[in-house]
C-alpha cells in the first residue's frame, strides 16, 4: 500500500514532530511516499527541491501514484488543502486528522466534505487504533 | 461569466477588505458566486451557512458551475487551497493572487503549479491591469 502523506511546510512547522510520529506508524502499513514532511530538518522555508515547480510536480506524482492520502489538517497549510482537494477530485480516498484543543479552525471545505474521512483527536496515542482500523479496512476491501 | 472568488475565511480575516475590493471589481466583469467571501461581518468562525457540509456543498457547486477562479492567496488557507485544488484538477482556469512584503511564504503547490496563473503585487491598485488582461482574455477565447 502506497500512503501519502500530507502535513504542513510552509504554513508552519509547529507539528513537524507529530508528523514524524505519524509517518513511522503509518509506514508499519505500507511504504510513506512523502517521508520528508515529518523531518525535523526541513523548515517552514521548504526548500525540500531544487525549485517550486520540482516540489510540485514531484509531490502530484506520488499523490497520483498513492492508494490513500493520510493528512494533518490542523497547522493551517494552502499545500495540504490543495493536496487534499487534488485527492477527493481524483477519486482517492482522504484520511483527515484534526487536533482539538488549539486555536485552530477547520475548514467548512474539509470538515463538511462527506468524501473525506475525519478523525478528531487530541494526542498521537489516540490514533493508533482508528488509522489501523481505516488502513485495514481499505486494504481488505482492494 | 461567472466568477469564483477565493479567500480566506476560517484561515483568518485579515485581508477581507481587500477581498471585498477585488470582488467590487471582478464584478465589472462578470458573476461574482462568492460575494460573501468579502462580506465584512463574516468573522474567522466562518459560519455563512446552517452547518460545514451545507457549507462545502454549496461552494462546490458554484466552483462546478464557474467559468473561472480567482484566488487570493496571500492568506494561508485550507479552504483555499482545497478549491484551488479541486479546480485545477477539473481543468478549470485558475488565477492566484500573491501579495508580496508580508510574512507569508506561498506554498510550493500553488507557486509549483504550471496549470495555476499567479500574479505577484503589492497593492489592489496594480491589480485592476492584470485582472482585465486574463478575463478579457479568457472570455475573448471562449
Amino acid at each position: 500500500m502506497k500512503i501519502y502523506f500530507a502535513g504542513s511546510i510552509r504554513g508552519g512547522r509547529q507539528d513537524a514532530g507529530l508528523y514524524e510520529q505519524i509517518i513511522q506508524y503509518l509506514k508499519t502499513f505500507g511504504e510513506v511516499l512523502t517521508e520528508h514532511v515529518g523531518d525535523p530538518s526541513l523548515t517552514s522555508a521548504g526548500d525540500d527541491g531544487p525549485n517550486d515547480q520540482f516540489i510540485h510536480d514531484r509531490d502530484l506524482e506520488w499523490l497520483q501514484s498513492s492508494d490513500v492520502i493520510v493528512a494533518e489538517v490542523t497547522a493551517v497549510s494552502m499545500g495540504v488543502g490543495y493536496e487534499v482537494g487534488r485527492a477527493v477530485e481524483m477519486g482517492k480516498p482522504v484520511l483527515c486528522l484534526f487536533r482539538e484543543g488549539t486555536s485552530s479552525n477547520l475548514s467548512a471545505m474539509i470538515a463538511g466534505c462527506s468524501d473525506v474521512e475525519l478523525i478528531y483527536y487530541s494526542e498521537f496515542e489516540e490514533l493508533r487504533k482508528p488509522l489501523q482500523q481505516y488502513l485495514f479496512s481499505f486494504n481488505a476491501s482492494k
